[in-house]
């Protein structure tokens, strides 16, 4: 299955949209939802968002899906590191968090490709398929 | 101010999303934050709806921003038992909860008007406003 990797600016969020998408898809999906800094700031962190995405990694891939500014430039950054790492099919999704997060942990449970996931969680159809 | 709540069937999501508005507009916004059922389940609760919108409202009127199925499902039901009730400016958004509520917070702090604001946080450009 495809990796979800979830990075809020909140760890409420973060934490919220993990007993969310286990409800909704009470398989194990390879998701890790991290969120805030690691002294309980509100933001996000480099090194969280690569050690995510090393968790979750297999040759399926890994999605990202942040919340706002911060989260999807640290993104950014942990791909580049990432890629150097070897970690090449990683792919940071513009996707609202809350949302994304649910269908991508459904289409993932269905063995979705990640281009696909990408592409539904990004649809502006997204709110219809929940 | 217009009003705003949020409705997640996350009690973790709605106090994430509080805090993180909280630090993003840090003067007082008049919105409320409401996740998860009253025994704790994942869920939302009609009752606690209508409190919300009851407590935020002005004639500058609400919207109200859910996350999924029967927050928006609950939400209509809600609208129209205030509607009777008279608190008659109160509209439901289908934009994406963290992302819209962020908006959403530092455009009625803004001052705009309800429509504006509804129209702003369902545009597909949501996530580059923020």
């Amino acid at each position: 299955m495809v990796g979800i990797v979830v990075v809020s600016h909140s760890y409420k969020i973060a934490e919220g949209v993990k007993e969310l998408t286990k409800e909704l898809v009470p398989r194990e999906v390879p998701l890790i939802s991290i969120g805030g800094t690691s002294d309980g700031r509100i933001g996000t962190e480099l090194e969280d968002i690569i050690d995510a995405v090393e968790k979750v990694y297999t040759k399926e891939g890994v999605i990202i899906i942040g919340d706002v500014g911060s989260s999807l430039m640290n993104s950014k950054v942990a791909l580049e590191i990432l890629d150097l790492e070897g970690y090449e099919n990683v792919a940071i999704s513009s996707a609202p968090l809350v949302e994304g997060a649910m269908v991508a942990a459904i289409e993932s449970n269905l063995g979705k490709n990640l281009k696909t996931i990408k592409e539904k969680i990004e649809s502006k159809r997204l709110i219809e398929l929940i």
